[in-house]
């Protein structure tokens, strides 16, 4: 089994290099090569791992990774959704123009592999119902979930054609998101919790009755593993899946982090309204009937609770109190 | 007012074309100029027109286009449904590219055009149901389906960016459409009536209870009028629009012909059943809600009898008979 995933030093992107590494195969299949590509070098190590850097939309570079020849295909590589509604010209470049170069270089190297595609909630726009069914008509309201709404459809034509083999995952915001804040509009709904967890201050930019749509970092690498290697004769010519996810208020996250670290944590989060993020965060969806997610074998948590108990396992190393 | 029309030598487009010529305005406003282009020279002639043949997709074409300066631009354009499926690369490089490039061209000048954008309804794909709703999600089941529906989504960020004020029309299949057969893979729904009509035979390639919707070229310049002059603050953020249409049967066409022509031209058709043909038309939809496009003012005919009359009228200049 030869896998290649781009994006491969974010956050999703280690973590599924680094589950490869150590599993060892896919599907029952034994991990012959892994290549990471990302436009700084990777840094997961081991057998057959092949770390490389660079500019995605630069000439040759899709061609160059297509070369390896995977068998899998995992393209998590793109600009956030705060970048790219910042900077329309690089959204479009890199998460456009480079998805397509990386479909056409499948396409010209005759590959055939299984490629599941990153895309997001945020393909959907308001005005939507509270609850969204799957069969809802996604209407994006940023120039993000514009660009990965067109490259879904690229990956079902090109999955129709028999260029590939497609799965879209419309990720909900992964949450805890460990590390640094990124550009995402949506990193409060990780920072209000993460930095308060270990005595950091956070802001809250949004009202606490904002509901939204979460799934925990090993949930959304168990969706990338699982669409990897599903049968994907159940998708028919929707390659489009929405994984499920826990739908949450701000307010319902707050008072998960008192019951796990008690109010001097939950008073380290600032309510500071913040108008540029309201402006993307209003648009986006509040919860998922995820019903075709859940039927196809995708599984996710069942509480902010249990998130909130996986960040504190897998990134804080603690095991859970009560 | 200064208007450019691409695939202006195409059916629509020289319709289209004429209209405003003989109008001589548009929306009240006064026709400045009238720029026309096409792959082949487009034939209208008259005061302000400017006419130009060329490959979209040249370097420097869609540039030289917008350096017109349009105040409506009608991008009509394309590969048809059947050669985009017959001919992968080029229905890409000219229903996506070539609709891209212009965008960027619009983008670049400044110049924030009402934009009149010609989609379709194979944006929807089977399975579907009966009746379409306004609020369906598209999947495209053609090459053809999904590189509208992609330009859609460019058209709705772009209008949502101020770059241009875009109205993208889902149109039905136009019947009765003149002239000589295309490649599109609906042109039989108009065969089987426009060649009977002057004595001459037809191919029915699917079966009688297929039912389609259709508006006729009458209609569609409506369509295309109304999109150029309409108030779209009533559109908000989904630009694309569904406008009404007539779902009839195949053998409903046929009975609407007895009617005007007799037993004589319904014996001209000869059902031939095609599986490429009908590899394409088997995903189309059969009828849809349009309440959307009817409350948004779009207007097209009542029933086939009526789309029947328009073309006797129009195009083989005759009274109706009865």
């Amino acid at each position: 089994m030869r896998i290649l995933i781009t994006g491969a030093a974010g956050m999703i992107g280690r973590k599924v290099a680094e589950r490869l590494v150590r599993d060892g195969h896919l599907g029952g299949r034994r991990l012959e090569a892994l290549v990471l590509h990302d436009v700084v070098r990777p840094g997961t190590e081991g057998p057959g791992v092949t770390a490389l850097e660079g500019d995605l939309s630069a000439p040759g570079a899709v061609e160059a990774l297509v070369a390896h020849r995977p068998d899998v295909i995992v393209h998590l590589a793109g600009v956030v959704s705060g970048e790219a509604e910042a900077d329309f010209e690089k959204g479009y470049r890199v998460n456009l123009d480079g998805t397509r170069a990386l479909l056409e270089a499948v396409r010209g190297a005759g590959l055939h592999p299984r490629f599941v595609f990153a895309s997001t909630e945020a393909v959907f726009g308001a005005p939507f119902p509270d609850v969204i069914p799957d069969d809802l008509a996604p209407q994006p309201l940023t120039s993000y979930g514009t660009q990965k709404l067109i490259s879904e459809a690229l990956v079902n034509d090109w999955s129709r054609r028999g260029f590939l083999d497609g799965v879209s995952l419309r990720f909900p915001t992964i949450c805890v998101r460990p590390g640094k804040p990124n550009r995402a509009a949506s990193g409060f709904f990780s920072g209000i919790v993460r930095e308060p967890l270990v005595g950091l201050p956070a802001v809250l930019p949004v009202p606490r009755d904002v509901v939204h749509t979460m799934a925990s970092p090993r949930a959304a690498v168990g969706f990338v593993l699982h669409a990897a290697t599903m049968d994907t004769g159940a998708l028919g010519g929707r390659r489009a899946v929405i994984p499920p996810g826990v739908a949450v208020s701000v307010g319902e996250e707050i008072e998960a982090l008192r019951e796990v670290a008690g109010d001097k944590a939950v008073q380290l989060i600032e309510e500071r309204p913040d108008p540029a993020v309201w402006a993307i965060v209003s648009t986006w969806a509040k919860a998922f009937e995820a019903k075709r997610g859940q039927e196809l074998g995708f599984e996710a948590e069942g509480s902010f609770g249990e998130i909130l108990r996986v960040h504190i396992e897998d990134e804080l190393r603690r095991r859970v109190p009560g």
